[in-house]
């Protein structure tokens, strides 16, 4: 029997506790199996002495996925597999390859779960709703702080400053609370001379022109007695062109103390060529910080360690986390869980972000590829339901499932094009896509403006002034969102980490949320006219007519006691077989 | 066009150095492909600027393996493949899945290569011969430190003392210089209760039976005089239940400020139940210990770094290293390499090492799976040439190529069965075995005792007393070893990390060994009377007819300038179809 399969430690098991593992098999579909079982045991046994049929998840397409949750009461596991064709005929695989007894093959090992490689994520984050604010650009708040080089209602450049503070910011939190929102995420607001803050000056100073360390107290404060929490913006892979120890390399070259600090090629900084390591190629404003030196790991960690304590903040987002030395996440993690047990950490990371979501670095990272899945099916309809099906599988097993109760789900930021431009204005599209990003799992997270339909392209474009004047907005979408957020924030099937697809065929997309032993959550996108006749009082419908086709479909949203969908044609099977 | 293929950070791509990545791609051979490219580029810039040509190394049956070594000049990449089907057909593939144009996949990403990502193996490695001892059966120098429990000629007992020490092994150093070996490694040494001393009562002790400190010293100076490095046993998975920081906490329970060290399940400890961690399952004199812990971090950083600077000595090999909180390598791997560049660290560990192979832990590990696939092929003959190399090539691209330059590739060792016992008495097997852990890539262990055929069945029996009388030697074996030996330590090609295989095929086994552009060096197994009649002066020959069938065969080593085998018909083609 041939069999081609795919397991690998680092990547296809992890823990859920210190006693429980998850371990994921993918067999390609060229050489299918009828059943697959777990043959498991403690390491220093001679037998397994146990066994577990493992569960068809689903398919990319190429490879069948399966999983299997094991007990593992010594820590320590050994687990081989034994997959039977339809033929009838058995082998055992493990990481010595395949045999023909269980007693042949060298078995995969598990040599200890270790309390920092179980990922525990704040139980909070399951109910939550997140809001995007880039502060220059949401709101002023009392009197204007610096001089505005543009009116609010401008088309931003680069260099755009429209005057938006944080008081301005929690003056709005009531519009926020009203939204259903419960966590304000702000980009940068340390002391930096660009409009984005993303080029740090100062590390311990609130921007002047977003207001003072009280300002930002009042703000958490504020937030947090309206059931809002609050996320701040760590640029650490790099600091600004003014940031002290860089002004003193500057000065002093290798006898400066900072020297280490960063990455410079010769004696001195040589600003003109560029001879220093940058963000990205040459952004000589942005001088690349040297994290694996542990002066700069103590000093940064004081700063993440500051705002905690001066400000009660509930998280961090932590930018370019993925050009960071990976050494310098356990120790933060470490440092700020000690502080603050329930603290949020997420990662900038736009690829597989699986190396930083292994129990000692974040919670989540910004879901950029579920972003691209989800426009992709429900705004550009460039693909269908099996193919969305099929990308939904691979992303989802592609991390530890308790990553999937953090992370951070977006349809835009203030990085890329916004939602309704992408959807050339056209806004149920852009519903159906809010729709499904609030009942996957993971915190969804509105960038400022989208909720009310603001357009806008790629940076600098996307950073307007949000629009206040409420005669502009996109009402029918924001009570679409409204609707959304108050069903993520109240239904526990949404504060899970569990999807399964019932359904992904010939125009019906149809997944459940599942959470434990509580009410099931339904979610169903049907193009066919006749969908949904049985579903009786749905917790959300919306008509979302094709944006290309101007075809009829709807989404539905319902609960129901069994993961079957309450006597809609869930066609389980069909979603398996195809 | 359809496509299985395999390729995921951590695992399929690494750094050789800050400015060049090895990628490999794994592509199933139920879809084959007839060409594959590599388009990459800076990841901020928007184009792919380079394209290459992706080498197919070999299959392990299920998959065919490509690589494919590419320079990074600003330490971040991006890359998607190009793969084309025998009719001609073109598709993409990214991280994002497949497309039919290079700019609509979401490619793969290597976000910035660190500094600790770079696995630098010692250079010395590539051409040592290591050679391990159990201290207490392999010689009695000067007189006796503990009166042995049994006759130096007995079968040992897992209590049997037989009272070996260090001046004993010193005298012997002579004996290992002239059988080759440069590198000794000695089972543990420290202050213990056990003949084996994997309970350690005491770190900073060399245990009284064995000697004293300055024995060790005149050991690693007499052994460096002669050309020989010295590695010693760490054990940091667990303590002696004799350590007195465990004595402590037995006496103060919660109350001994060494609480934290272990892991008691309750506030005393109850030796009867064994209420706390230990090494395997409840074996209570041997407590593990919380190396996630700073304090006992920093303990056995200063028992690490204590014989180097007290004893010089070369290296460390880790007991039980895949079971110890990962965080803690990488701190000692800094810590080791400030105070000796080029020491060696290895790691002890049975299973897939990859996850400590990835430059902040180890250089290399115990080669146990190597160990496998070399005596089930050239010993038990249970799998033939064609598997041999399907599992060559699945082990050879599972870690990052400089590791394969430490692998510590072993045909026994004090934990497993002898491999003249394995081979039931019969020689020739045994030197086939060793001509091939000779000539792949990787550090030839020799298990003291082998080289002259002694025999044992698993722990106790392999770690009988070690055999001085020579005519008791097998001399055959001693001799195809020593002329072994030889070889290792002088070829260049036999220093690199890169080995291909030529044939494997129908009695043929042909591989060679590349380093840069020095000479290559090719080695033959085959069972064919006619095979090597072209080959002029080998630097090793000799028949090892097969232990089964007694069919004849040889293995043949010879040195050519072309990788092909200067005239010999190595049928590549035919490896590569197979």
């Amino acid at each position: 029997m041939e069999l081609v399969w795919q397991h690998r430690w680092g990547a296809d098991v992890y823990p859920l506790s210190t006693s429980t593992l998850v371990i994921v098999l993918r067999i390609a579909r060229c050489t299918p199996v009828a059943r697959l079982q777990v043959h498991y045991g403690d390491r220093y046994e001679l037998d397994f002495r146990s066994c577990k049929d493992a569960k068809h998840y689903g398919s990319d397409g190429a490879f069948d996925y399966f999983t299997c949750e094991v007990e593992v009461p010594t820590r320590r596991l050994k687990y081989a597999f034994e997959a039977v064709s339809s033929s009838g005929q058995v082998v055992y695989l493990g990481e010595g390859g395949l045999a023909t007894t269980l007693d042949a093959v060298p078995p995969y090992q598990y040599p200890y779960i270790h309390p920092s490689q179980v990922l525990t994520v704040p139980e909070w984050a399951g109910n939550t709703v997140a809001y995007e604010v880039f502060p220059d650009r949401f709101s002023v708040g009392g009197r204007l702080l610096i001089c505005p080089s543009v009116p609010w209602e401008a088309h931003p450049t680069t260099e755009s400053v429209f005057g938006g503070n944080l008081r301005g910011i929690t003056d709005k939190l009531p519009y926020l609370r009203d939204l259903g929102v419960n966590l304000l995420y702000l980009t940068p607001i340390f002391q930096a001379p660009s409009n984005h803050k993303y080029d740090t000056q100062d590390y311990f100073n609130i921007d002047p022109s977003f207001g003072t360390l009280d300002d930002l107290r009042s703000l958490v404060q504020e937030a947090h007695r309206l059931g809002i929490r609050v996320v701040l913006d760590a640029v650490f892979n790099h600091s600004g062109f003014r940031f002290s120890p860089f002004q003193d390399v500057i000065q002093r070259g290798r006898a400066s103390s900072y020297w280490s600090w960063f990455f410079v090629d010769g004696d001195h900084v040589d600003v003109e060529s560029v001879n220093y390591e940058t963000f990205a190629t040459r952004l000589r404003h942005m001088p690349k910080l040297n994290l694996a030196e542990p002066a700069v790991q103590e000093y940064l960690l004081a700063v993440a360690k500051h705002y905690v304590l001066e400000c009660d903040i509930d998280g961090w987002r932590f930018d370019v986390a993925n050009e960071i030395d990976p050494h310098f996440w356990p120790l933060l993690r470490a440092e700020l869980r000690a502080l603050k047990p329930d603290i949020l950490l997420i990662g900038e990371i736009w690829h597989d972000g699986l190396p930083w979501l292994t129990g000692d670095a974040f919670d989540g990272v910004m879901n950029y590829p579920l972003r691209d899945l989800v426009l992709r099916y429900a705004v550009d309809e460039a693909i269908d339901e099996v193919e969305f099906a099929h990308k939904w599988v691979r992303l989802y097993l592609q991390y530890p499932r308790p990553a999937w109760r953090a992370m951070w789900n977006l349809l835009g930021s203030h990085d890329t094009e916004r939602a309704l431009t992408r959807a050339r204005g056209h806004v149920p599209s852009v519903v159906l896509a809010f729709a499904m990003l609030f009942t996957l799992p993971g915190i969804p997270m509105v960038y400022y403006g989208d909720e009310i339909g603001m357009e806008g392209g790629t940076d600098p474009d996307c950073r307007r002034g949000m629009i206040w004047n409420e005669n502009l907005w996109k009402n029918d979408l924001r009570e679409a969102v409204r609707q959304l957020a108050w069903l993520k924030r109240t239904h526990p099937a949404l504060a899970g980490d569990t999807m399964e697809i019932r359904d992904a065929n010939s125009g019906v997309l149809h997944y459940v949320r599942l959470n434990g032993t509580g009410p099931h959550l339904h979610i169903a996108v049907c193009k066919r006219r006749d969908f949904g006749a049985e579903v009786d009082s749905p917790r959300f419908a919306w008509d979302v007519p094709s944006r290309t086709s101007g075809e009829e479909r709807k989404i539905l949203i319902w609960e129901c006691d069994s993961t079957e969908g309450c006597g809609h044609d869930s066609r389980a099977d069909g979603f398996h077989n195809q």
